[in-house]
């Protein structure tokens, strides 16, 4: 069996763009999109910002003779936006909706709204088992001053433990996406040093497209250059990564990216560049033990430094609750005050009125309104500073461990 | 290695119904909890509505020495309760919430804040890795007119997907919880078809305790007997479930439920009674392929069951989003018309006023709590619409793999 040839498969990942009376020539580029992955027929296409059910209909519709299987993924409350078509037949699909991501009151960016997930889809090409995972963490609007670094973290976290956890069934193991993270960034070491994937651009024999495989560049007339500004050149947040478990080797032959505009067309898929791994699976000849991450000194170090971040959240996230639980507690004060003078004022004790009744009615619309709004903050800045608590707790744990395996080897 | 004598474990389950303020003689019996895990030194225990983490650091003070390892699940604005106690390491911890848990304007209920979840503990016992799960489900308040049905179906389907996608790495896989359902119910039924986990009480070789292992009983002096009427002798609702995978052989040696009042004591240790599993894990001689679920067509009748009941409040769900978003239309509509005529009246065209300001501002004031409130409601039934599509089509598609995994036999 282990002089086979090695299977090849040709992955195709892409941030799409599509969000519906937002984005630019959506439908024009949604029928690119289609037309491209139904000529080339790749053997996995895997899409994100596909946040219209319609446009992933459309998609479906068009692609059904060359990728006879696909799968939209529904989360949040405009969905995860994001589905895979396929060569292949899906075995089965689970969905695991980050706990922590953005605020629900940062509504000019919206993350919250959107149910940021991670997905896996089970896949056998050749009797080989796939474990697919598709995600899209949490942007990053401002590099400097990034107040979802710590979110991002989290979910990087959650990303990894749950790859992690749900992978020792798989022969290989592949990871696309857009994972708003530079190559060096935090979220991105402790993803590839808990799991042990490797990326695609990193380890590809051949490589073509934008420089150091840029995903997002000044090239493409979507990109909004001042978001680019401290990155003159580009920056790389879209991902494929892949490992072989036990009996499979996986190694990936070319990495292509596009170059600001879509082969042979006037404007670009998307603002993000596409991403296309043509990667071979081999069988070993015989079976590797642990198909981990390999555990050493730099792992705790990382694994440190994530913690580090999401204690420094979780610090704030305290004290925001806090002051939104003071805010709310003299609202309801206010109101209740307001409900006291009310009822003497019916009761007939006739002391003279401080306010007008329209100022005062006023005064309790406002009361009623921070009320509200104020007691909805803090239930979300508790559920926060609990998943923080916990992230936290499960980190400490993992260092634990890491360092009792550090001192065994 | 086959001829090592079986491991012995001792499994310890409660649901502990320790809600501060709220639960009778709450610290009295936390103590006795304590005390009794503390005597009996059992293996593993695993407990339910531990709500306050002062109450989970008081059992962890107090049991450090005969249980070494201990954690509490962070989730949720209160928190998800549940707690384990073991005297064996453990090695990793994850959680998961479930994507649908009640309905947040059910104050009276409070389910939804409570962040219901299953939490996964990875412990290795003389070398066997243990997967142990402990969860706890939407409570069932009115069986007749279960409006929470459809949620914990969801929520047995996340739980047996979760635990079938997570325990391929176990030998032995455990669920210990308060389950919420009868043993023909079909969210159990489902959970137990799908997973292939073994009921310790339908297989113990010896059974002491309540009449048909019940674990709400009405010799229990905190049992609302009203919630009982129905079921005279008592409801089986607390489970501890098990398999072994592949090379492992899990039997129940015995199972034992306390019978209303905690052994020696006058008053019992919760409203539930506890369940105490005697497990023996034997390995096998050689090692069996497959470690799920027996397929058969009564699997498929159980999750076409299952997929009917989400259909049926998915068709609810869009009705009530419906007609809240309506609502939430019509307070912003008013809202306008106010800002309008107060605009016209500052511009000095001097209309008469239909209405006193005073009336009128007290309309704003009703229009704006409407408007707010409703547009969460729609919010909340978004999200649930999703998430019940996105069920039913998991649902869909494990129903075609399972169908051709039949006609394929």
């Amino acid at each position: 069996m282990d002089t086979d040839p090695p299977l090849q498969l040709r992955v195709f990942d892409l941030n799409c763009w599509a969000i519906r009376y937002l984005s630019k020539v959506r439908q024009e580029r949604i029928g690119m999109i289609g037309d491209t992955l139904s000529q080339e027929g790749f053997d996995l296409a895997l899409l994100q910002e596909v946040w219209s059910e319609r446009d992933y209909c459309e998609l479906k519709q068009k692609l059904t003779a060359c990728y006879p299987y696909s799968h939209y993924f529904k989360s949040g409350v405009i969905g995860s936006g994001f589905c895979m078509f396929s060569r292949y037949p899906i075995l089965d699909t689970f969905l695991y909706q980050y706990s922590l991501n953005g605020y629900p009151y940062m509504l000019q960016h919206g993350d919250w709204f959107c149910g940021k997930a991670v997905g896996l889809l089970i896949i056998k090409i050749c009797g080989i088992i796939f474990h697919v995972y598709v995600t899209h963490l949490l942007a990053e609007y401002c590099r400097d001053k990034d107040a979802y670094l710590p979110h991002r973290v989290v979910q990087a976290w959650e990303l990894a433990q749950f790859i992690q956890h749900t992978s020792k069934g798989a022969d290989v193991v592949l990871l696309g996406g857009d994972l708003n993270m530079h190559p060096g960034d935090i979220g991105i070491r402790l993803l590839r040093g808990w799991t042990g994937l490797r990326d695609s651009f990193a380890d590809a024999d051949r490589f073509e497209g934008c420089e150091d495989g840029y995903t997002l560049v000044p090239a493409n007339c979507f990109t909004v250059n001042k978001e680019l500004q401290p990155f003159p050149l580009g920056i790389r947040i879209d991902y494929i990564l892949y490992k072989g478990l036990s009996r499979f080797v996986v190694k990936c032959d070319s990495l292509v990216t596009t170059t600001g505009t879509a082969p042979g067309k006037s404007i670009p898929y998307s603002d993000h560049e596409a991403v296309i791994a043509t990667l071979s699976v081999q069988r070993r000849e015989e079976a590797k033990g642990s198909s981990g991450s390999a555990v050493g000194p730099e792992l705790v170090d990382v694994v440190n430094e994530a913690r580090a971040e999401v204690r420094v959240r979780l610090h704030a996230a305290e004290r925001q609750r806090y002051s939104n639980g003071r805010m709310a507690s003299l609202a309801l004060l206010l109101l209740l005050l307001q409900a006291a003078m009310g009822l003497s004022s019916l009761a007939g004790w006739d002391s003279p009125q401080p306010f007008p009744k329209f100022s005062s009615s006023l005064l309790s619309l406002l009361a009623t309104v921070v009320l509200l709004l104020w007691m909805g903050l803090y239930v979300f800045h508790t559920i926060e500073v609990r998943v923080l608590q916990g992230t936290e707790e499960q980190m400490r744990l993992a260092l634990q461990v890491l360092q009792d395996k550090l001192s065994s080897m």
